[in-house]
C-alpha cells in the first residue's frame, strides 16, 4: 500500500472537479471536503470515493454548477435548495448558512434538499469551531441498514457529528454512523474475506449474520446496538431523527425513497422529495454563557475524561475526536496510505481528464 | 402485583408534594410529569421515585418553593437557573420558555441548571407537538456510566428525546438512555436474581460481566453499543453530548461531579457548577416549510416503516413512541401496576404526611 501526499491529492481531486465543470472555488470546496475524510482517517469517505461522484455526473444525477440557494428563512431557521449539486460544495454553503444565522439570533438550523453524498458529518460541524461556536451536522443517505424487527432496508447509516471548542485543549469531535459499523468497515472485511462480529449485519431474511457480503445479497447493516436487546431501537430511532430533520423538514427524500450513492443503482419511482438532505446547526457558545467560562470548564472536562483509570489492556480513555486527530498529523507528515484498487482508479481519472498523474512519497 | 387508577396515584403525588412546601400550581406540574413516566410504562421514573424526592428534599437537597428564572437570553437561546427546584417543575419551565423563542425565532434552545432529576425526557419534548414544533429534551444524571476503556463511572445514562408531530398518524417520540440499557432494566434483574445480557455492564475491573448486581461493587453500566467492537464509544460520544449540552452550557454539574439522585451517597466536594443540567430545544415547523406539507410526509413515512416486512417470529416493525402509547391507553383504562415494595413506600408517605391513602382498582 502505498502513500501520497495530502497536496497532490488534493491537486487531483481539484482538477478532476474541475473538469467535470464545477467552477474553480466550487472544486476547492469540493476537493477540501472530500480530502478530510482521507486527512482523518475515514479512508471509505475519502478520494476512494472519487470516481463514484464522476460516475453520478455521468449519469446526469449532479449539476456541476449548481444554483445553491436558501429557499426558506426565519432569525434562526433556513432551508437551502442545493440544486443538485456535489454535496461536498452544498454542504459547507449550508453550514456557512447556519453560521450567519448563529451570529445574529444565538443559533442557527438549516435543512438541506436537493444535495448529494457529503463527506464526512464532522467535516461540516467542525467549521463552527473558529467561530466559537458548536456545530452539528447529519445526512441521510442510501438505504442500506433494517430498522429493529426489520427485514427491509429503509435507512441510511445516517450520521450525526458535533463539534465542541475548548481552550487549551483540542476540540471534541464527535462524528458516528447511527449503526453498529460503517459501511466502510464492513467493506474492508469483505476483501479480507474474514468474519464480520455478530451484531453488525443480518442476511436476507433478517437473521444474524457474521458473512460481511450478506449485505450483497439482500442483508442489511444493523442500528447501533446491533439487536433489540442491546438497544437496536435506538440506534433506529437515531437514524430515523436524522433522516426526519434531514429530509422530511427539507423536501429531501427519506428512508427508502433516498437515491443510492452507486450510480449503477436505479433511483426509486414517485421520489417523495428532491436529492437526498442534510441538517446543519451552529450554536454560539456566548448565547448561553462567557466563551472563556465554557471553554474552561471544556478543558476540565476533557482532562478528567482523558485521565480516567484505563481498562486492563488499554492505554487511555480517548475524547472523541482524538483518533481523528492523530491521524490527521501523521498522515499530513507521512502521506495518505491508499490500496492499489483506489491508486488505480485515480490513475485512470487523471488519464481520462488529461490531468497530472499521482506519485507515491 | 396490585394496579391502582391514574388519577389516585396522581393526587397522592400531588398532595405529597404539597405537604414538602411545593407552592399547588408547582405540585401540579411535578405531579403531571411524575405520572407521565406511569403512564408510558417508564415504571423506574414515575410514583417508584416519590419517596426518592421526599429523601432528597429532608436533605435539603430539594428547594420546595425556588424562584425559577432565565438569567441569560438570545432570540434563540436562553439559560435558565432552577433555583434547586424539583427538575419534574425546572424542566417544563425551560421547555416553555424553548416553546417561546421558537415561536419568535425559529428555534429555541434551552440549557439548564441548578435543576435535580426531571422524570422522562419524552414527557418535556412532547410539549412541544401541540405547538406544531418538534421538540427535545436531554438531561444529564448521576455518574453510573463508564465511558469505553474506563474503569471509572464519569457520564449519567444521559438520554435524550426527540418528539416530531404527524399528521393524521400519532406522534414519532424517541427516548433513549445513551447506554445499551436503562438503569430501570437492571433494578428488575437484581430484583429477580437473573442475568443480564453482556455489553450491558462490566465490573468493577471494567470486564463484561452479566451480574447484574455489579454495579452495586464498583462496576458500571456501559454505553449504547456495549463494547468498542459494537460501537460503545458511540454511544459513549453521545452521552457526552449530552453532558456538555445540559451542563457546560447552562454552568451545572457534569461527568463524575453530578451530584446522586439518591439522597444517602454523598455530592462530591468542589463542585463545578449548581445541581444537574437539562437542554431543551423547540423547532416549528414552519420555519423549514408549511406544516401540512411536513405533516403528509411524516404520515408516509411512518405508513412505510410500520408496513416494513418483518422478521420471522416478530408482529411487525414499530415506530418510536409506539410502545409507550399503547402502555398509556392500556394503564389509563386497567391502571398502573406497582411492585408491593413501590405500594407500601407510598403508604409510608400518605401515612407521614397525613393525605388519603391510595387503594387497588
Amino acid at each position: 500500500m502505498a502513500a501520497f501526499r495530502f497536496e497532490d491529492l488534493h491537486r487531483l481531486a481539484l482538477e478532476v472537479f474541475m473538469a467535470i465543470g464545477c467552477p474553480p472555488d466550487q472544486a476547492r470546496t469540493a476537493a477540501d471536503t472530500l480530502l478530510s475524510a482521507d486527512l482523518r482517517g475515514v479512508d471509505s469517505h475519502g478520494v476512494a470515493r472519487l470516481s463514484g461522484y464522476v460516475r453520478l455526473w455521468e449519469n446526469g444525477r449532479i449539476n456541476p454548477r449548481p444554483g445553491i440557494r436558501v429557499t426558506y428563512e426565519t432569525p434562526s431557521t433556513a432551508v437551502v435548495d442545493g440544486d443538485g449539486g456535489l454535496g461536498l460544495v452544498v454542504a459547507p454553503f449550508a453550514m456557512e448558512v447556519a453560521i450567519a444565522k448563529a451570529t445574529q439570533a444565538g443559533t442557527g438550523w438549516v435543512s438541506t434538499r436537493n444535495s448529494n453524498h457529503y463527506g464526512i458529518a464532522g467535516y461540516h460541524a467542525m467549521q463552527a469551531i473558529p467561530h466559537n461556536m458548536i456545530g452539528m451536522s447529519m445526512t441521510n443517505a442510501s438505504p442500506l441498514v433494517a430498522p429493529t424487527f426489520s427485514v427491509e432496508r429503509l435507512l441510511g447509516t445516517n450520521p450525526i457529528a458535533v463539534a465542541i471548542p475548548a481552550g487549551e485543549e483540542p476540540p471534541f469531535v464527535a462524528d458516528l454512523a447511527t449503526t453498529t459499523a460503517a459501511n466502510g468497515k464492513l467493506e474492508i472485511l469483505q476483501r479480507k474475506r474474514a468474519e464480520a462480529p455478530l451484531g453488525w449485519i443480518q442476511d436476507a431474511a433478517g437473521q444474524p449474520t457474521t458473512d460481511p457480503t450478506a449485505t450483497t445479497r439482500g442483508g442489511a447493516l444493523l442500528p447501533l446496538g446491533g439487536d433489540r436487546e442491546h438497544g437496536s431501537h435506538k440506534g433506529y430511532a437515531l437514524g430515523a431523527v436524522v433522516d426526519i430533520f434531514s429530509a422530511i423538514l427539507s423536501g429531501a427524500n427519506y428512508g427508502p425513497w433516498v437515491p443510492p450513492f452507486v450510480a449503477f443503482l436505479p433511483v426509486a419511482p414517485n421520489l417523495p422529495g428532491k436529492g437526498i438532505g442534510h441538517f446543519f446547526g451552529a450554536m454560539r457558545i456566548d448565547a448561553f454563557r462567557p466563551a472563556d467560562e465554557f471553554k474552561q470548564h471544556m478543558d476540565q472536562w476533557i482532562r478528567r475524561f482523558r485521565s480516567a483509570k484505563p481498562v486492563e489492556g488499554q492505554e487511555r480513555v480517548l475524547i472523541p475526536g482524538d483518533p481523528e486527530r492523530e491521524f490527521e498529523t501523521v498522515r499530513r507528515l507521512e502521506g495518505i496510505p491508499l490500496v492499489d484498487a483506489v491508486v488505480s482508479d485515480l490513475m485512470e481519472l487523471a488519464a481520462r481528464f488529461g490531468v497530472t498523474p499521482i506519485a507515491a512519497v
